[in-house]
């Protein structure tokens, strides 16, 4: 298999994977009739961060990006490949983000499905949206770009710092880098940190058949799409004084 | 010994250790007057999720699938061994199925003697069986069948995955995959993801001497052996594609 | 130094160690005016865990132990040293154990010292004690001592399967153990699942000079002295067949 | 870049990353109308932990202490580097604690800047100085300054012997440590654990322009610097006996 058709088969199965258990412990901590229902901050925080574990296995010869903002942030930092044997291209960069777009839209139906008859029962649509896309506590796109941009930061950043630091870690490095920024950072807009992850749902949400559903917001849209991808370029720039 | 007789041995053992705790963690998180009454579904997810973990230690050497749908998964997959030195056979294939509903419910049954005065205790019938086999919070055989097969494959699409993913974590990995598949997945129906986990300790609460046990809802006991099978063959079949 | 001097050394502090943490947590969790009051079953779960990471690291010279049961369980064992360049003898073996019992002793201690405020502003006795001691929520010696022995079987059968199984985990091994003991067989007994942890606070709840401290329930004191022995002997002879 | 250059550069960027992630959960946990209100102690402990994790990637070329009482423990310890090439000298001493010291503030400023509406909506001032300092449940400075020098001799003496302790567990050896004193020893005081953690968030306290803040509490400022000092030196000077 040539590089673009790797991207498409393992950065569209690991970012659905992402979404689909992402997704799902939101669904879990906030839906109606749920074993979870009441989980917390700290559950999804995990939940989110271990999603990632996870889609790192399924998408590792691919690199792994699941995240157009990492993507973003490899190219900006003038690496020469993607990941090994991948090289930089139009091509594979818009594979990359074509795929991550279908992933993330992917997973977030399946997690639909796994939580249909909860979605069916739950009665406020603030809940149902919720569990797809992200959306602000106190709305104000300036602050809430900003919130955004500093948590995407950090992220791509440290991923791109993981190669000088010795252990035997993999994906769980990764993993527990979003979980802190989660329990961190998340509390203003519910940190998207990936343009596809919040893109997909919100399409996803918009085509889904469920009951209560309500608005789709897609006013706050371009929010977690802007802010994430001027982080992980900032932090592709800024990277390279400390490699 | 021989191949039988080391499944024999570890594959019961192991799945007695995951149930034990498993089963354990839930009856601390549930049961009347425990020191861990409330703990919530994060608390249940890392339990299930470490009872994996030390399941691992115990049935390292028959390679530790604890799951007829990892045994099933793997043989779907086409792989030539089951474990190293454990050729796939007719009689492997048995010896793993059999061992591992024996020693879910051995585990059951030790997880009960831990907490006999908390059961003895226990008004609630629907509390008690919750603590042993899995059940639905919206009933609905379609809907929690496909919970269980979305929960199975991600399970063993990703062990089976381990292989191509460097990192040092050894029975940590799956570990943690199943705490993000219980905070994740398991909202709908209590993640069984593993026919065993649920027969053997449906099982025990069927014999053992429990006042107030009330039904063991065997009319449920289908969803959570067809829908981790089918689960765990499709996951075979698919990784092949990613590997 | 000789193996005498590296076991009284190192198995002190990090026994120490052990109990100023495993005491803080509960201490922080219970005690009144705490910042991490009310933090919960899965909090003193991961203390504990941690606790053992903590004194592993300072007694690992001495095999780190920290634990009667783990001593006596490697000595059932028939291993033939306690670590590297420590042989089992009568002398080796009772250096373990007053080490144990000392440094457990010192490190409840050492919380008290750092919950001072807290211990003299604290009003209800079984809270007091609770953070030193173990104690049951029923009280029945025969099913306390059970679940003792499950748990401490646990604990040191999967402490010696560890060097057959491949990780780079380190101390994180045995941590996550003592976590997934805590939070699934801890409900009914609060897991001693080491007779020093219990002892060791006893004593020094006895001698401490707290206010409103009441009983140190010395009739219960033997429980988790002789279950923790029975399933650590216990599982030093059935590590044998698995090994 | 020199030693010199290597510090400030790293050590100001790894003590930002900590304290942005740090000063973020506790706001995350408590600042009005957040996603994680409510998050409680196991959160900020895991939060705190995470963020040393996400701390030492940024700093690893410093060696990542992050805090003066680490950088003077290794001081009184008689190590002839602090770094692999960053020889101990009064300049490069110097460059560790300005830069933790400017690091810190710079975080905490990026935190207040990713909460910004959140400290705005918030109107009890306790909660907003809480987020950036640490203060005393019960104020008594001597058992403050103990809480703090017992937290504090905890976090470096592991260090200084992680060491001799085989894993592959890296910068995830630390930062469960940090959890650990968190959980357990965070109880009285907060556990600042770090003189740069403390003071530099109150410098930011201060200047920064937000509505209802309150006093800064300078009076209690001398004990999270002078109790960790003295931790981190005892430290140093005991883990000699055990290397």
């Amino acid at each position: 298999m040539g590089p673009i058709g790797t991207i498409l088969l393992h950065e569209t199965a690991g970012t659905a994977m992402l979404l689909l258990l992402g997704v799902g412990v939101v669904a879990n901590a906030i839906l109606a009739k749920t074993k979870g229902n009441g989980g917390g901050w700290l559950m999804i925080s995990f939940g989110w961060g271990l999603a990632v574990f996870a889609g790192v296995y399924v998408a590792y010869k691919s690199g792994a990006h699941l995240n157009p903002a990492v993507t973003l942030g490899i190219l900006s930092s003038g690496a020469t490949e993607y990941a090994p044997g991948i090289p930089i291209t139009v091509g594979t960069t818009f594979a990359y983000l074509f795929a991550q777009l279908l992933g993330a839209t992917i997973g977030a139906i399946l997690a639909w499905l796994v939580y249909k008859k909860h979605y069916d029962a739950e009665g406020e649509p603030g809940n149902i949206l919720g569990t797809f896309s992200t959306g602000p506590e106190v709305r104000s796109y300036g602050w809430n770009i900003l919130a955004e941009v500093i948590g995407t930061f950090v992220l791509v950043f440290i991923i791109l710092l993981f190669g000088g630091t010795p252990s035997g870690l993999g994906p769980l490095a990764v993993a527990l880098v979003v979980v802190v920024i989660g329990a961190s950072l998340g509390g203003p807009t519910g940190y998207a940190i990936n343009p596809a992850r919040d893109l997909g749902p919100r399409i996803a949400h918009t085509i889904l058949p469920i009951p209560n559903k309500g608005s789709s917001d897609w006013s706050y849209a371009w929010v977690p799409i802007v802010g994430p991808i001027l982080g992980g370029v900032l932090a592709g720039l800024v990277s390279n004084a400390f490699i």
